[in-house]
């Protein structure tokens, strides 16, 4: 079980000498490291001092890396899907597809690297993730929560809809011919049984700020401070821990408040000592606010929601759970029993938190 | 009709400010302009120096400029969603889902931002476009061709597979009873008519110099030039053409070749001219090598792909298409009727041109 680390901030801050500043922290304190770049240029391998393959390659002790390369990944990917299809369905009809000629479209890549992350979780004390660090970034990292909402509300509205009504009749001789399965609309769910459990451990890591935590890196540019601050908002709405704020060859004091900054000096030639010196504790993130606090016994649910003003904060309830939005990105509160059906009875926004009482 | 200009390059290098410069050219020229950003940060008005808004604004003679804020793209295109159900299904399912509790996914934003560009194309001469610049947007500019390849290839699957021909005869009863067309399996793609409409306009506007460009940004660091150059041979595997070089502050002579290269001055405080003053004109991206040229009469396909070496390169032909892997991206040939069919007789790479032969 590894612990995921990763970096956020504007483009050219340092985020990628910083990723590996902090793998090879972690490989001189004896844990077995993957640093994994989504960046396919050849930029890392630059950055790095060395070049870097598809899959991972040990450069030190303790120490392996492994730029993750897409249409590899789907090429696999596409394998697992037709063997599942094998499993599941009588008839395959993907099998005539090759993983070779899938094109890749946006957001592919986000699904085939978070599903690879996974692969080595078992295989790393910790695993550095150099990833774009941007929304896209967050929106990956959201994927499991935001999937499991789409699952969840999609299939209720097909079980309680004429469409829903009008083809469980034909579910089941479709299923008995065609699938190995028995299938109703009632178990619409059911073969994706699979994709929850998946879905529920990336839930988990993501919950627990020993398993994974983000880390803002800025410069002291006013758009690079903007900018991290924005996504130190936009990560709580993932429910991604920041932990703390790496201040890139600049002194900078406030805008953080309650994180912790650490100024982090240039490193000189190839040099990497009093960088790694500096970097703070990435264990520490288990201090930092956590992004949603839910007490039962009174009722409420704290979200954390810094750099947002009141006025970029919406709360709604649309569709049958809360729906928080802030920044680009909408959050689902999946409430538990005590809580859910509750109407919302108040919500104030203090302290950069947003605190909804239920009745 | 507008032309569409974007900016490739590292993160850091000055994507967002000279997309700023070359709006503000643009509209001394006497051009309706809009300058949209994919930033949703507050980084990029930071930049321009104003509050930027998510519908479009007046800030000069003749330049609009608006920041995409995709979770209000997904709510209006969740509506539109919703009106093409109600026109085509008699008990529409999907009208108990508000575009406002739906959580954003890796590459919904692509396909969201995609579409409010085509919205905008009448009503601009230009839209400078303030993309991500990296390899994720290559793949949203690249969506209409691989979606096309993704919708003819499953089609045809579909149909010839075992579990195409025990639906088929289900489809029909079932088309009658909850949708107002008369489907089955053959015109499986039927209802996807619209879309394959916008498809193609995304592929004609992608194909001409005069309608799409991107131009490359590179600083002197050798990272920042390495990943201009990759973007470069990224570009031409989506099928967009690179017009230039700008080479922010920094002197660079060689590596693009046969591309001409514009060196940047440093903006000086709020003073944009002589940046202005440095930039090509965009519009000759016309004279830089096409993506792809195909000759029927020779039966040869030539494909620009620069930066790789004649290793990165590969073309396989394991599905009915020809398909060209380089960097991380795969392009499948779509033949004219004079080459489709024909067998791959010989390939050579040559001048960064992989050069095809067909019997």
């Amino acid at each position: 079980m590894a612990f995921i680390l990763t970096f956020l901030g504007k483009g050219g801050v340092g985020k990628t000498t910083l990723a590996i500043a902090a793998a090879k922290q972690f490989a001189t304190q004896n844990k077995r490291v993957l640093l994994a770049t989504q960046d396919n240029s050849p930029a890392f391998g630059i950055t790095l001092g060395q070049v870097v393959g598809h899959t991972p390659q040990n450069i030190a002790a303790n120490l392996d890396t492994v730029q993750f390369h897409s249409a590899t990944l789907l090429e696999k990917g596409w394998e697992e899907v037709k063997q599942l299809e094998a499993q599941y369905v009588r008839t395959p009809f993907f099998k005539n597809v090759y993983g070779q000629e899938l094109g890749l479209l946006p957001g592919m890549e986000s699904a085939l690297v978070m599903n690879e992350i996974r692969r080595y979780d078992k295989q790393y004390d910790v695993i550095v993730f150099d990833s774009l660090g941007n929304q896209e970034t967050l929106r990956m990292i959201g994927m499991p929560e935001v999937i499991s909402w789409y699952v969840r509300r999609f299939r209720q509205v097909f079980v309680d809809s004429d469409l829903g009504k009008t083809v469980a009749p034909f579910l089941p001789p479709i299923g008995a011919a065609v699938l190995n399965v028995n299938w109703t609309a009632d178990n619409f769910a059911q073969p994706t049984q699979e994709i929850n459990t998946l879905l529920n451990q990336g839930k988990q890591i993501l919950a627990d700020p020993n398993r994974s935590a983000a880390y803002l890196v800025t410069t002291d540019d006013p758009a690079a401070i903007a900018t991290a601050q924005y996504l130190w908002g936009s990560a709580q709405q993932v429910g991604l821990t920041v932990g703390g704020v790496l201040s890139n060859q600049a002194n900078i004091s406030d805008g953080f408040a309650p994180l912790s900054i650490s100024t982090i000096p240039r490193k000189s030639g190839d040099d990497w000592e009093a960088m790694i010196n500096a970097l703070p504790d990435f264990t520490q993130a288990t201090t930092a606010p956590k992004p949603i606090v839910i007490d039962t016994s009174n009722r409420q649910v704290s979200l954390f929601l810094p750099s947002f003003n009141k006025q970029q904060v919406k709360l709604t309830q649309y569709g049958p759970e809360v729906t928080i939005e802030a920044g680009d990105q909408r959050r689902n509160i999946f409430l538990p029993p005590e809580l859910n059906g509750r109407p919302v009875s108040g919500a104030k926004f203090q302290d950069s938190h947003l605190i909804i009482s239920f009745q």
